[in-house]
């Protein structure tokens, strides 16, 4: 292993030949050049790119063939597309909570270690330091802060940054159509409660954020599954066919980044959910929790964006980019407004003043930006790291996704893997993972599971 | 006015006659010791006696008459008993909620007097610098904390305070049995859905809390209006008809310091009420904000004290005692723990750990006892002031709550009065109160109006 002088130069050689695997330029199976020939090509000592070629084979991007020097492996193959019939309407069951609780209670367990959770932990993840002077400055600016009762609508500032961000994702909010709740749990809560009764159908997609499904069979309501790409995002034919049968009552998606495949939908399918929503007059929750974290390109604009007459309710929050212990998230309800709005005072009241302003200060001054493009490139390259591991010491078979961006893959195991039993044997290991089967109201998914690259 | 030196003296004075009043040693018309007699007798200066006079007759307990002396004023009547039919069930409107954002909004403008929210501001009234000390320290210590997530069941030091101060309120729990909640009004809410499904009707003190109405409202629940005496609370008979009848589902109810009225039921209507729910077996959540301001003797044990078989959930919060900003609140469940437990995981995950541990750490060395008590001696104070006030000026036939702590007076004006009129009368003076009518799911108290003698 080279000393930190070279660091930076075999990563860059690393990471010169992992451009060239996603250029096509160098293909699964084909060898490298030797390291003598790279070294010299290269203008760099042979014991870098000895360096770098073993941290390609560490990130299972290369291998070495005894004799015969380095080959790209093969990739991963992309997980199976989701076969299903086209309405399996369905009471998710509240059980799988007890495994959920499993989940939650081994990430908690620092013997464990902690591939589930969809967070990342730590100070390279979040401006903790900034947010902890900016907090700072406040208790000492406004000592009556903390004695002061938080009332509705809450924070302008915190309003007023977060509206002027929403161009990013093509809408164009005003801090008076900002809701603040807590989290972007509370605003789906509190959005699927406004828009449904008791025994309503709601489309999710398949897979789906777990606590989606709980959060259905919660409030008595009944689940249907809608095939979902793991590249493209939900099947708009099927919720079309879906809307035209009003076999559905409401939808909640998550068109960027979706939890737990990844994908995001291509800006057409988005007009076009956008225009069949309006059409059919269903609401849509839009969960854009991740939306942020798209890897690479422009952010793709919300579904919202294209969202003539209010229909689609837009939830998000900071948990997962900026300050995950302050739960500060805020939806947007179109026609639902000013019902969400009574249902947050009546539900929750509205968030402390001291974190939603400190919040809004950090948004202000503190380079949201450039934080933001910093967590991408990182997630991106530990994204292609797990990648590589599981390339390596999977079993035969194994299939991962390719997301676009955030911190989790979808890994599906061969057929005759048992997710539960992995999970389990894996709790044994003090090793903590999210089993597939909870991302489908049927069970389905009992050879996937989830695993978050984020290090905690 | 004397200088401030002899301000603790000349207080001094007018306390003892206050005191004297209640003990019915002075009597509403008897005549006060002269000015020099009182002098001597307590051996303090004519001006400080006349300070004293004064600041009685500013303070209303006690009046000047030309040429005669000092007479103790008239007291204020007690409001009118609650008379009504015995199960008036009602699906309360949500309407009234537009005159709570009126409110509200009156509430958060600077150039409005607020007599109307039920919470103080300001240093005096909040720990705030102590619990700023403590939030620094915590976020230099523990720098990663803004960046963790947090889940349930959160704040274990928290949570472990809470449980240690339980037997205050004559319950024993540990730090398991507490639920961690987004201030009291999630623990109600959370509560609510627990305990009912839809169209169940929930027993309600009448007058009470507003948001508790439009609560049952929003979740498609009947309200039944139980009978509430402003002494004593809630008609234990008229429960025992009621749940005798089957006519309720679940009981909302304030025991201790109830908003808006500040009535504690006694200890034998505790037990009473308590054994007549398990009898029944009906679920009773007990909303216990007001509990620790109880102005004098030991705090009354909550009615779960007496609750063999877990039917009630208690409620509650610091937000009115501690942090008003903070808004963590917590429950115990009883026999709804698991349920209210996945409940709050999937509505809205947890509370933030910085502000969850700089309330246990408050609690462990912050000197809440001391704090309380000095809020509960203010708070008496400001309460005979209010009233003191309102016997001098308001109209003859006013009538108003003698409370038994916290910081609400109950009002009834002559009963010609027009509440929601003098509502907007004194909104147009840029005086912001709370009208009658939003106490009751079916618009009684027309004449009434509550009024928070914590100044803001």
């Amino acid at each position: 292993m080279p000393d930190n002088h070279d660091l930076s130069l075999y990563l860059q050689v690393a990471d010169g030949v992992v451009e060239s695997i996603r250029r096509g330029v160098l293909q699964a199976g084909d060898r490298l050049p030797s390291v003598r020939h790279a070294a010299r090509n290269r203008n760099v000592s042979i014991n870098t790119v000895l360096a770098a070629y073993r941290n390609l084979e560490d990130r299972g991007v290369i291998e070495a063939r005894p004799q015969s020097g380095y080959y790209v492996r093969a990739r991963l193959p992309e997980v199976n597309k989701v076969v299903m019939p086209v309405t399996p309407v369905s009471s998710p069951k509240l059980e799988v909570l007890d495994l959920i609780d499993m989940v939650f209670a081994a990430q908690q367990n620092p013997k464990f270690t902690d591939i589930s959770l969809a967070c990342p932990v730590g100070e390279e993840f979040y401006p903790a330091k900034k947010l902890s002077r900016i907090l700072n400055q406040l208790l000492r600016s406004r000592p009556n802060m903390i004695g002061t009762y938080s009332l509705p609508p809450g924070s302008l500032r915190l309003r007023q940054q977060i509206a002027r961000r929403t161009p990013l994702l093509g809408m164009s909010l005003s801090a008076d159509d900002i809701i603040l709740t807590h989290g972007c749990l509370e605003a789906l809560q509190l959005a699927l409660r406004a828009v449904t009764k008791l025994g309503d159908c709601v489309g999710l997609e398949s897979p789906t954020y777990f606590y989606m499904i709980s959060m259905v069979a919660m409030l008595g309501l009944n689940a249907v599954e809608i095939p979902t790409d793991s590249q493209h995002g939900i099947s708009v034919d099927a919720v079309e066919a879906l809307l035209k049968e009003k076999k559905i009552d409401a939808l909640m998606l998550m068109p960027s980044v979706q939890n737990p495949l990844g994908c995001s939908m291509p800006i057409e399918s988005r007009q076009r959910l956008a225009k069949l929503i309006n059409q059919y007059q269903v609401p849509m929750i839009e969960d854009g929790l991740y939306s942020e974290l798209q890897f690479s390109g422009d952010l793709l604009p919300a579904v919202k964006a294209f969202d003539k007459d209010g229909w689609v309710i837009f939830c998000t929050s900071f948990t997962k980019t900026l300050a995950a212990d302050f739960r500060i998230g805020w939806m947007s309800g179109g026609r639902y407004a000013e019902k969400l709005r009574r249902l947050k005072a009546l539900s929750s009241m509205s968030e402390p003043t001291i974190l939603a302003e400190t919040l809004g200060q950090f948004l202000t001054t503190g380079g949201y930006d450039h934080h933001l493009r910093g967590l991408r490139k990182r997630y991106a390259f530990q994204m292609q790291e797990a990648r590589g591991l599981i390339a390596r010491y999977f079993p035969q078979g194994t299939r991962a996704t390719q997301p676009s961006g955030g911190f989790v893959l979808w890994v599906e195991l061969p057929l005759n893997v048992d997710g539960v039993k992995l999970f389990h044997a894996a709790l044994a290991e003090h090793i903590s993972l999210t089993p597939g089967m909870l991302f489908s109201p049927n069970g389905r998914y009992a050879n996937a599971f989830r695993l978050s690259y984020c290090p905690t």
